[in-house]
């Protein structure tokens, strides 16, 4: 058996606590937050558990394994590596880290004390991206060329950042996640109109090797929701629609063929093909207790976990580069 | 009646063909075109015209009134100048010239000679967008917030422009005729996969006075037909989705407020309205039909088109800077 | 306080439980099951609950004043019976019994007690349900025409009663609510294809005054999940897509109108008017909870509720001539 | 060469002589219609066709051998029968006559006469019909269980006819095309509205061998229009959906297993299946090109049309039963 700890109980940690405490391997043995209210809260519900309001509590205890933490992104770092130098291994909620040097650090320590990091990027667990991933890795779509992505919707307006600090994680985590490839560089447009100095609504290009480029639409401010993401490959075509209950992705055996010919000394010939689509059956696992196992898989056998610490960095460092551009009205940042 | 001679009859010039010789006051005199086969085409259809290969019969003809050019941009230019210069009125497709300086040197040709020069931005006499206008014109938005459009789909990948050039034209047209502000900088991001130097693929950020932000996605490498755009304002947004039969614009009463509370003296307060969402019917009358009509209009009445060189050379000068950014991986291109 | 008991903790007993428990006025004194498992289950989450086995226990509890009733439908009868006689009001659920005799003598029972009879018609207190009976009372779809529900899907195939008993019992009493016109006569069609005796897809037809007719297709053997209403009137149409997370239902400005001419001595013309459409913003209030809230106010202030044991008997009526009318192919029942 | 010549030049006629016309082994010698407006808007196209008033003109005429018949359905049979008096192949619209006897003396006179009759049931001919044929004849939906189809929208409400004479050919000719099974019996209900004794809006069931059932459903009345229709089978279930401009066809892997168990002695076990959707490429071929093209290769070859009068014979049998039905609301009528 597991004991874990989780530290915030405010908007995700319910379903962290939740996911952990049905997980058979793993005891949800503290649950902490600042706030009192929150912690009776979470005490209505686990009875079994301790509730304190100070994460130190956790550090010290030898007889704890492992720490979630779901606390505001300018915590993270300073919890995940006071919890990684008391030896814990570590689930941290998604963006990473504010900065991309510490995201490094935390990496660095986590190899150093040999604990596992992972970066909660829930959406690589759905059914819908694993199998999109096991379709991509049997290279059913040929050669990648682009990942577009648009994930916009009314409210949750944050106060402190930037759209894409909210909502791109999830696009950028699931675009590494598929296309494994070097980024390159990253350009990024919006505007702040409402006067508060927050962008509700951006634009991000990610250029990456082998001039493959992903394009990401996010917004607080439409008057429809919208999860719609297509992947562009030689031989076929994805459509990811996450508002669909089912049918969500859809392949479609489309593409662009484009050659030399004799007659044509100057021009390409282009010719198109469109043959049949097919919806695949997906798993109906929700993704976090998946997640969950793939966690406790990890502690047990010290393998590596898909959303590693490295896969939190990639993230980071496209959203630190994006908010350059941002600033910069598109103008590209390099990518180390 | 009004003669008019039609220059072109591949792809669009058809259209255009009909829609003249429909309109009561319109007679369609001539229409040339290099390739006999096409002219040979025509004549299977226009019984009472001229067929000539050479555009310079058109403008040597003292009785006629107006030309309508339907050729390839890179031609456009030219044949506008001797049409202007001949004394005839002008119908020229878009975009309308491929350089900035030949589409202000046409402006002031035709306003010198006091003939119409009348850009076909087709959109704008749609249904769909001209009760957009009305309903904005009301101000039943509030202040305008962005503009955003996805066009994109499988096919027509051109060989000698890059897709801004192809489809963008129609997004930057509709935009600017909805929301008629100072534009100021241009970025534009994308990325040639296919090896032919074309880029079938790219995002445009055009941003304009009052923070108001246009995003265009424009696509030749789409597995699935979108035609949607979002327009927000501070009161009420819009859905403008072009594939549905009928219900194309949906208004929602929609939006996002945010002002200061004593409470918060570093946050400003944000609050969502969500209240009905209305389609109004739409004229269903023939777009072409329609802007056919207000030309005629125009000729008669020395009134300016809705669509005149003014509006044709704002969609040049934002494409000509997007080419650039684009070749800059959206390095900003502030517009004059 | 009142203080109620449920009785059957199975499939929606559970739903009950929470909406009892959860309204403040309430108090839920007793759960009652036949299986240890379910209370087992129950009492996991209802701590100041008793659990008990036998129903008789609740209804000689002078301190009891209502009982919930979520068994099969052919326990239904029974158990009402007792607890109206013991002086308990009751929330019954649908459908309300298995025979028109039983219905009536209930209702009767009820009169003579003085106690509430509420069936658990859960749709007709949706937002959108009640939305629409708010439209209709107004008078803005003119008189009505036709209603029209096809409620179909693929699964929970019964293994005792025909697709009509479990499906159309929610269509019907929606459109008794909203047309609550006398039912003249039904017709359903169906077949066993499965060889067990049950008829799985089912067409229903109910003739009302006024020549309005109401369309239902029921089915269990479908490949998709659809729910969708069409009501007709003279002045406008409804279309109810519950399928869709928002703007479940739109208003249709179009109708035919048919009138006498002069010219016309044996023909009526025609004319089709096609107008906007709107969709209204609707209560997003859970549907149990609402009706909870209604079934108290009943009890407290002596009122008959929206779904009182006669709008429970009319549905009743309907299924017993529909699975009549099924036996013999379409051959229509008249109601009494 | 192929000598044919069309009767009736009204709403179908046109769309008949657009693809006799560009059939290249078809020579349209003839149009003839009653109004002389008709045929002269017919010779502004058709150059080289004569164009008569009297019917009579084509059947004495003995070098013309086929005659397309587009008139009211009132009119078929007197011009079908002596179209074939006259030694002519006959093309006839749907339905193909008004009474069962008329088109039983149809398909005998074609035998006696040894000539083509061939009844235009258009859906039959589409790319999605012929694809689901295709798939239902490999066996892939398992052994049919049900066809169901809903095709309503607003107009074209008929002044003479009900609904079901004008809308169900169309269902009933695929139903019988794809599931070609004895009919048995059926019922229709509907109800006559607004006062001028015509049903715009109606239910019909076809009940067929093996218990498979037909359910279709038809409207004038519809504030939107739905062409939707679902086949289900053992294996596999369809969705046609004629208003998608692609993925008009989707194959569910889905289905229901019933079997008995040793456990359950009473019941059958229910078991759901639901795997893949799969929606093939259809031909784009416009239907009525493809129909003339099968239409000529039966005059020339001696072939049975795929529609032939017999298939003709049995949409106008359960239109007949079901008009009779209708009037008795629902009484089932039995097929001989």
């Amino acid at each position: 058996m597991i004991n874990i700890g989780l530290i915030g109980f405010g908007y995700w940690g319910p379903n962290l606590a939740r996911n952990f405490s049905a997980n058979p391997d793993l005891d949800l043995s503290y649950i902490c937050d600042f706030s009192s209210d929150r912690l009776r809260a979470a005490s209505a519900i686990y009875k079994e558990t301790r509730f304190v309001n100070d994460p130190e509590e956790l550090f010290k205890d030898p007889s704890l394994d492992a720490v979630g933490i779901a606390t505001p992104v300018s915590t993270h770092f300073d919890l995940a590596r006071r919890a990684l130098e008391s030896g814990k291994n570590v689930w941290l909620e998604k963006p990473m880290t504010e900065k991309v040097d510490q995201g490094e650090e935390l990496i660095e320590l986590a190899e150093k004390k040999r604990k596992v990091l992972h970066v909660d990027h829930t959406f690589v667990y759905t059914g819908a991206v694993r199998k999109i991933k096991e379709i991509m890795d049997k290279g059913e779509l040929g050669e990648p060329i682009y990942y577009d992505s648009t994930r916009v919707n009314l409210g949750l307006f944050q106060q402190d950042v930037d759209v894409i600090w909210d909502l791109a994680p999830h696009d950028i985590s699931i675009m590494d996640y598929l296309m494994p490839f070097k980024k390159v560089a990253v350009s990024a447009t919006g505007s702040n109109f409402y006067g508060n100095g927050i962008v509700p609504k951006a634009l991000l290009t990610v250029y990456m090797e082998n001039n493959i480029v992903g394009h990401i639409n996010v917004s607080w401010v439409s008057p429809v929701k919208i999860r719609l993401t297509l992947i562009g490959g030689t031989s076929k075509m994805i459509l990811y629609d996450d508002n669909q209950p089912s049918e969500k992705i859809k392949i479609y055996d489309k593409g662009v063929d484009l050659y030399e010919t004799k007659e044509a000394l100057y021009h390409l010939k282009v010719q198109y093909r469109v043959g049949d689509m097919w919806a695949p059956k997906l798993s109906d696992h929700e993704a976090l207790s998946y997640e969950t196992k793939h966690f406790v898989e990890c502690l047990e056998s010290g393998r590596t976990p898909l959303t590693d610490g490295k896969a939190g960095l990639e993230v980071v460092k496209i959203l630190v580069a994006s908010q350059k551009s941002l600033h910069g009205r598109g103008a590209p940042i390099e990518l180390g």
